[in-house]
Formats: structure tokens, C-alpha cells, sequence
């Protein structure tokens, strides 16, 4: 019986580690590390990094695997992530049975487990089911506002958690003052009339590269369309959060 | 000149501390303890331990002091809330005064500073301001999707945070499927018709305390009213947080 822990281990800080995660770490026969390939955002880097800081039991085991390709061929987008995520969880399938001592395993997880990721909608798929743990992590909405010294929320108020996708496509939701928006490959704030809004805006956050701007929607939206185009060349990637918040009312 | 650091401290279980905030503990020169009075949820005894469980620093003191109460006789609520502030940041004030010498201080901030929490209001208060540092914590939400093990979100989909008033004031907002509710005192979810919606509900969630209870609202409703009223009366307080999804789209 395999018992599989997915480990939240923040957003890049290796000091994000809580001691949760660390005991988890030093509890299992394997740690999974993905692989990306050269040039992308892998983090396997960190991970190994993370490893060998925080790791002192000498019984576990790194195993690296490479991830599978998005088949860009499927035109259905959530058939396309269906079929990635059965990719996925057949890559650790294989990586586990070709470690047939090892009952505990774990993934370090990006940020927190709970928070759009696919880690436990994969591990869903694992046949047989192993038994299940999750270890929480501070996520990168909490390190873009420890980053800019502010609350998520207004008094009281409520707060949307979306995607760059949605802005564009569904526009400002009804009813809420204050968006967080993740997964936005195009700044999709610029896609809105910027009067009245106000933008914190984060890259790498948590990360020594960490670059952040915040200011009227109006003037800081092009900054920050500017300082994004200008790190993800430097790095050849970038991972960027922001929240936006109306001002009128 | 003050320096001012809010430690995000996780939700009761002391390993969820990060690396970073016991770093942060150790950096100080007075941790400042809110506490409550006799029989309240101040959690001062938790905020205690972690500081006889983490400092090793020997220059670091621990300055208790009493939290103002608010009035109940001012009508408005945000009236009413903006004054309890007010005198806090005195108490913070007086307490700092108390200890001239000390340049850093820190409070240790339950959860998440960002999340629904006053700290960074109160410390904008202060005069003269001090400069600020804030270190993440896992959030209350986490430790309730860690204990379901659940995602908060479906794929690409976004979800509210919002409040046990706002829920039962303004009904299930719309554009959206996902609600985490905190701050609820009363079971908001009572007052929605319960078909076609799940619940995730966890109360003390991260403690050694922690309760969980999930399923179909109509059924798990009234479980979780059950449960809720048994656990305040055994503990004499509680806090609770859960998450609504809709299950008919
Ligand atoms: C697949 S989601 C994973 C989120 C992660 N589970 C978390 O808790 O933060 C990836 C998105 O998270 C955000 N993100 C993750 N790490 C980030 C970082 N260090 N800086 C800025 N944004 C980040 C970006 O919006 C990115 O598109
Ligand atoms: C003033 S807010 C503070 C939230 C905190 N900053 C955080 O990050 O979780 C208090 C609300 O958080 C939730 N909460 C905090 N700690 C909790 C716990 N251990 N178990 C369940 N709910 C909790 C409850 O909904 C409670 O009403």
C-alpha cells in the first residue's frame, strides 16, 4: 500500500518550508522531482535545492522523471488538460513502480496543493489508490501581499480568486471590489477600462527575483506590461500574480 | 526608528511555521502577546509556546498586554470596528513605550496577515510609523483544503472569499460556484436552499482540536450544526471556516 504526501512548499523562498514540510520531507522513501526540459520553468532546480537543504534522513530517495507535452492537436481545452493529467499520472506511475520498495512518497508541491494545481486531481488518477496526505504552503497570492504590505481584503469584504482567461473573457465580475488574478500569459488588465482601478502586480514572488509594481491602473498598467516583457526576456520566464481593486466606491 | 515585522503564524499547529518566520521571531528585540482575557479565544498560550518552542535568541522579550473591547453601544459596525482599532494601536503604542529601547518588535499574526486580519491596518495607525516587514503564514482556508484534501478551485475556475454576513445579507453571489466562507458565527449556510450544493466545513482546523465534516449541504447541514454546537460547548469557543460548491453545472 503506497501512502503519497503532497507537499506545499511555497512559491520560491527556500525559508517559505514550514517545519510541516520539512517533517514530511524527511518521512519518505521518494521524493518525485518533474522535469521539464532545458530553458523552462522546470524548478527542478529548486526542488534538488530544497532537497538537499532540508533533507537528513538518509533513506529517501530523489526520483527525477520527465513530464509529458500538452498535445496542442486536442482543440478542447479541458480535454486537453484531461489527457496531460493521464499522462502525468502514468510518468508516476512508472517512476514509482520502478521503486517497488518505497511505501511513502511525496511531490513538493509549487505554492499550496489546494490552490490551481493539478497535483491532486493526478494523484487522483494513481491505480491503485494510495492512501493521501497534504501538507499546506504559503501560496504566491500570500507572497505578493506580504510583498506589498496589504490585505487581501476590505473590511469585511468579499475578495474573487481568477484567472488571466476569465478577465478577458467574462470581463469585472458582478458584485465584488477586489480580484486576484493568476494564470494570465497576457496581461488581461489591459483588456479593462482602467479608471478608478488600482493594480498590485507581482513577478517571482517570494523569489531573490522578485520584482514588483503597484500604483492607478491607468499609469502602472503600462509600466508593468513593460517591466514584465523586460524580465521574461532576461529569463526566458516569468511567473506573475496581481491584484486589482476597484477605487470608487 | 521602529521596525515593525507581522509574523504570519498558521492556524494553530505549531509546525506550520515557516523558516522565514522563525527567523523573524529571532530577529526581534520585543514580540508584542495580545491577550483577550479569561475564558476567550486570545490563543495568547499558543502564541507562548511558539516562542518558547522557536526563540533562541536570548535579547528577544515577550510584552503582554491587554486588548482594548469594542463598544457595543456605537451603532455602525465599521464605526464601531475602526474605534476597537484605534484603541489597539494605543495599547500597541503604549506597550512600545513601555520598552525604549527595543528598535524591532514584531506581533505574531494568526494565519495570514493578508487574510481578513486587522494587524496592518492597526499598524498604520501608529505614529511615528514604523517601517514594516510582513512574513506570510498558511491561512486558515489552507488548513481546511489540506484537511479535505481537496482543490479550492475547479480547473481554471474562480472562487469567492467571503463572510458569514455577507452570505446571509446578499445570498449566493452570482458569476461564480466556489465560496470559502469565513467568519461566521451563525451557520450562514442555513439560510440557502441546500440542493445541488456540497460543503467542506472544518472547525479549529490546523489545532489538535480540529473537526471536519463534508457532504451534500442538505444532509451535512444540519450534521455540521450538530457538531458546531457540541464542539463551542466542550471548548467554550470556536472557530469554524468552510467552502460551497455548487454541483449542478
Ligand atoms: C499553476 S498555478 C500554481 C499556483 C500555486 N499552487 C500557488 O499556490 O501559488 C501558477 C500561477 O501561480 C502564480 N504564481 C506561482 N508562483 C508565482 C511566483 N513566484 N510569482 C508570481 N506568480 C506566481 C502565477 O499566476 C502562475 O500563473
Ligand atoms: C479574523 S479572521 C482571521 C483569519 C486568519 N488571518 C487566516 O489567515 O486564517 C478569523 C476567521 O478565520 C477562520 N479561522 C481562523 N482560524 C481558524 C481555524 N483554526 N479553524 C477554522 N477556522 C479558522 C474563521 O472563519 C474565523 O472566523
Amino acid at each position: 500500500m503506497m501512502h503519497l504526501t503532497l507537499i506545499g512548499i511555497g512559491t520560491g523562498n527556500p525559508e517559505h518550508l514550514t517545519l510541516q514540510a520539512i517533517r514530511a520531507i524527511n518521512a519518505q522513501d521518494l521524493i518525485l522531482i518533474p522535469r521539464k526540459g532545458a530553458g523552462k520553468a522546470d524548478l527542478a532546480d529548486l526542488r534538488r535545492q530544497i532537497c538537499a537543504d532540508v533533507l537528513t534522513n538518509p533513506k529517501t530517495q530523489l526520483a527525477e522523471f520527465d513530464l509529458p507535452i500538452r498535445d496542442p492537436g486536442t482543440p478542447d481545452y479541458r480535454q486537453r488538460v484531461n489527457d496531460w493529467h493521464d499522462a502525468i499520472a502514468l510518468r508516476w506511475q512508472g517512476t514509482l513502480n520502478a521503486h517497488p520498495q518505497a511505501t511513502r512518497a511525496a511531490l513538493l508541491v509549487w505554492g499550496d496543493p489546494s490552490l490551481y494545481d493539478s497535483t491532486l486531481r493526478i494523484a487522483a488518477r494513481l491505480d491503485p489508490q494510495p492512501t493521501l496526505e497534504v501538507i499546506p504552503g504559503i501560496t504566491s497570492l500570500q507572497a505578493l501581499t506580504a510583498a506589498h504590505q496589504i490585505s487581501i481584503n476590505e473590511i469585511g469584504a468579499p475578495y474573487l480568486v481568477t484567472t488571466g482567461r476569465r478577465l478577458r473573457d467574462a470581463g469585472w465580475p458582478t458584485g465584488v471590489d477586489t480580484l486576484a488574478i493568476m494564470l494570465d500569459g497576457d496581461c488581461a488588465f489591459q483588456t479593462l477600462d482602467p479608471h478608478d482601478i488600482h493594480i498590485w502586480w507581482g513577478g517571482y514572488v517570494g523569489m531573490k527575483e522578485q520584482i514588483t509594481h503597484a500604483g492607478p491602473l491607468e499609469t502602472a498598467g503600462p509600466e508593468i506590461i513593460e517591466m514584465r516583457t523586460k524580465a521574461r526576456a532576461d529569463h526566458g520566464w516569468i511567473m506573475d500574480i496581481y491584484i486589482l481593486r476597484r477605487t470608487s466606491c
